[in-house]
């Protein structure tokens, strides 16, 4: 029998994903009023309420499409209440609530915990808040590596050092979170020849998107000892998502320069063609930052990229979409589905039924929230279809590419733009779980009847 | 034991599901031939192998778009021709063996039983034969009928009896089909301000995709003395089936209506709004008459009709996409995992687990084939996204509307329509069905892991 106090009453009755996406919309609101401060906005500029609330919402779901050119609107105070807050979208609501915790020495109790688990997925109560310090001391570590590898180099590119490393700064932290916004008003253009900058930029992305479960376990397999490394198993997880993520980017950046080798591609020499499609298959993981203007493809690479971007990041990472675990489960789904299969073994494990249920039905709503969403867009916006379809998946994939019309959009929009960035970070699986009763389950059975499916 | 035959090896190796799409390729192959024959043709007109092809393609899977004016290249002799192969299509290429068989006195032996089950995806042996005159009688019957009526109302438009009672019976064979061929040129614009032309054709269109199964229930039902109909309980599939086409009609029409009341039907009166909105709703189920160029309405509604065609007719029907069940199924897949359901239950049946699981990789099979041929057709085409996916889709459910721009394709995006016609036809499951191995069940078990879905 555990004590009951009637206060905490309606906290017992919310459910973990519940009160995620409490926490989510309550760093919306903040992030907002403070982004609404006039000491963050350059002089004589005037933000309206819509496109603060846009920013906020762009930076807490660490999906960086803006409504207003950042550095035209907000000052270095603004600048770096933006990176505050991506920095809060990225490593996650529940991990930074459950650091303020540790740091304050509070014992985390179950309710907490539960909370914890639920937005990272993981499957165990047991070493969910060591977890947390894990994944915040390895993403602080790669940001801080990431700012002084880049604050470095920049010191060629700006005048002073202060600039370079304010500079290198950002970039670290738009890169690692995925955040994907840009204070130099062109993304990485400015770094279009220079290899190195983007080189650092797409491991730092995919660092952050390749979801921390997988960061924690390699973490755990380079620090072991040579004896120990023989008993360490990688998890299906980890193995299915890196090489998905892998597989992706890689048969992306072929796909990309494949389909504009007779247009954007035609006069390029091989290191721009390799690195102006590797980075631009990177980017749709979720990173959106990116080195050239993706208007200036042709539109079936345009629509391409807004399917690589509707998959977006692994799960339990910096990015949105579908996830990659998904997209693997429907891919393994059809696969085994259209040979016929009855059991479904990838990696030596035999994979749950359910999964592939949850997995399907994942994309299937996903699909249907993007495809309405453009249709709406297309309908009250002077843009083609496929204009809209690559910033509507651009947003719930949380990567930020545009082809520059998300600041000509009506405030409508706007509002769609803004609910398919909240969706997507949140993710569809957690929101759905978010709209459980507690108790669903019905104790009778009514007989089963086949049904032809056509 | 059974005899054995060495020389019907082959035979014994090939799946039902097989030797339908054997059927279907032989019955296009012969229509092709015969369409191909110069007494087919018009004096003075040269059709390309191509639209000969396409042609016999979109009539054999009774779709009805059409590469060139059929009016223009094919006399009387090649539009009964047309006539001909719709209405083998449109019956079943199984069914009209059947007939064949019975016609020639032979007793039907198990490897044919089996075939017709396949195709009509009824799920016992028992009856399947007497099944299938069944639905000779039921639809010659209502062609017959149609023929009549259309015939002699057409007395008034046409100049001769011999020419009103052609008319009428290629409209009823192209509607009870749902063959959506037409040899005026414009469809069923003609008859634009006449209701009861509409009507009637509506009527058989419905008839023609609303299932056999359920003609044949409800058949029963009517012809049962009083006391046998309180024994007589319809089937989960007709009720689901009827349910779903009834819903998709009317909803269909409400939501044609509602995106076009600013725009095309501004200045129209209430039945003029009516007529045109319901007819359209009813035509995209997978008729493909059309009393309007429906060109003339805005993009939303193009891209909502898109999806309409894409849910096509009921299984065991004249028509294709993936098919009312799949789509309800679906929906009820969406709806009770998004509540969390465990178990799933309509019109007290629950459902197996199986079906929702088909359904849903059937549509996401689906998707992801109209969309990749969509993009194909995009960056090839000089049309828009929206027109190839309207196009797409009308091909893939064998609907046959078009915004006129198929007779403009290249032979590359003729040969992708037909491919999907083709699919639309024989559906996703039987062709799936059709590449399995006989024995697909593994005999060893790995353990199971749980992933993050996301
Ligand atoms: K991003
Ligand atoms: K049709």
């Amino acid at each position: 029998m555990r004590t009951y106090d009637p206060r905490w009453r309606w906290a017992n009755n919310i459910s973990p994903t519940q009160l995620i996406i409490l926490f989510y919309l309550a760093a919306v609101l903040i992030s907002t009023c403070l982004l609404a401060l006039p000491i963050a906005h350059q002089k004589n500029t005037d933000l309206s309420f819509i496109d603060v609330l846009f920013t906020a919402v762009s930076a807490i779901s660490v999906t960086g499409l803006s409504s207003v050119p950042i550095h035209e609107y907000f000052n270095t105070t603004g600048i770096i209440l933006i990176a505050f807050t991506m920095q809060l979208g990225g490593i996650g609501v529940m991990t930074l609530g459950t650091f303020v915790w540790l740091l304050f020495g509070k014992k985390i109790g179950f309710k907490e915990r539960r909370l914890i688990m639920a937005d990272q997925n993981q499957g165990s109560f047991k070493g969910a808040v060591s977890l947390m310090r894990q994944i915040l001391i390895v993403i602080l570590t790669i940001e801080l590596i990431g700012f002084l590898v880049l604050g470095t180099y920049y010191l060629q590119y700006f005048p002073t050092a202060k600039e370079a490393y304010f500079q290198g700064l950002f970039a670290s932290i738009s890169a690692t979170t995925n955040g994907g916004f840009d204070i130099t008003g062109q993304s990485l253009i400015l770094f279009q020849d220079d290899y190195f900058v983007q080189f650092v930029h797409m491991l730092l992305i995919v660092l952050g998107a390749i979801g921390f479960p997988v960061l924690i376990e390699v973490k755990h397999f380079i620090f072991a000892s040579n004896e120990e490394r023989n008993f360490i198993r990688f998890t299906l997880f980890t193995k299915l998502t890196t090489v998905t993520f892998l597989v992706l980017i890689v048969m992306g950046a072929i796909v990309i320069a494949l389909l504009d080798s007779g247009h954007f591609f035609a006069n390029k020499s091989w290191h721009e063609i390799l690195f102006y499609s590797l980075f631009q298959s990177v980017t749709t993981r979720s990173g959106g930052l990116s080195t050239m203007d993706v208007g200036q493809l042709t539109e079936q690479n345009e629509l391409f990229m807004s399917a690589l971007m509707f998959i977006g990041a692994s799960p339990s990472s910096a990015g949105g979409g579908i996830r990659t675990t998904t997209f693997a489960l429907v891919v393994i789904a059809l696969y085994h589905f259209a040979r016929g299969n009855k059991q479904i073994n990838i990696f030596r494990r035999e994979i749950h039924a359910e999964d592939l249920f949850k997995a399907v039905n994942v994309t299937i709503f996903g699909i249907l929230i993007v495809f309405t969403s453009a249709v709406i867009l297309a309908s009250i916006e002077p843009f083609s279809l496929t204009e809209v379809l690559f910033e509507v998946c651009s947003a719930f994939g949380t990567v930020g590419l545009s082809l520059g019309i998300t600041s000509e959009l009506t405030d409508v929009s706007k509002v769609i733009l803004m609910l398919l960035m909240f969706l997507g970070r949140v993710g569809i699986l957690t929101f759905l779980y978010s709209l459980h009763r507690k108790s669903s389950g019905a104790n009778y059975h009514y007989p089963k009847e086949r049904i032809i499916i056509g």
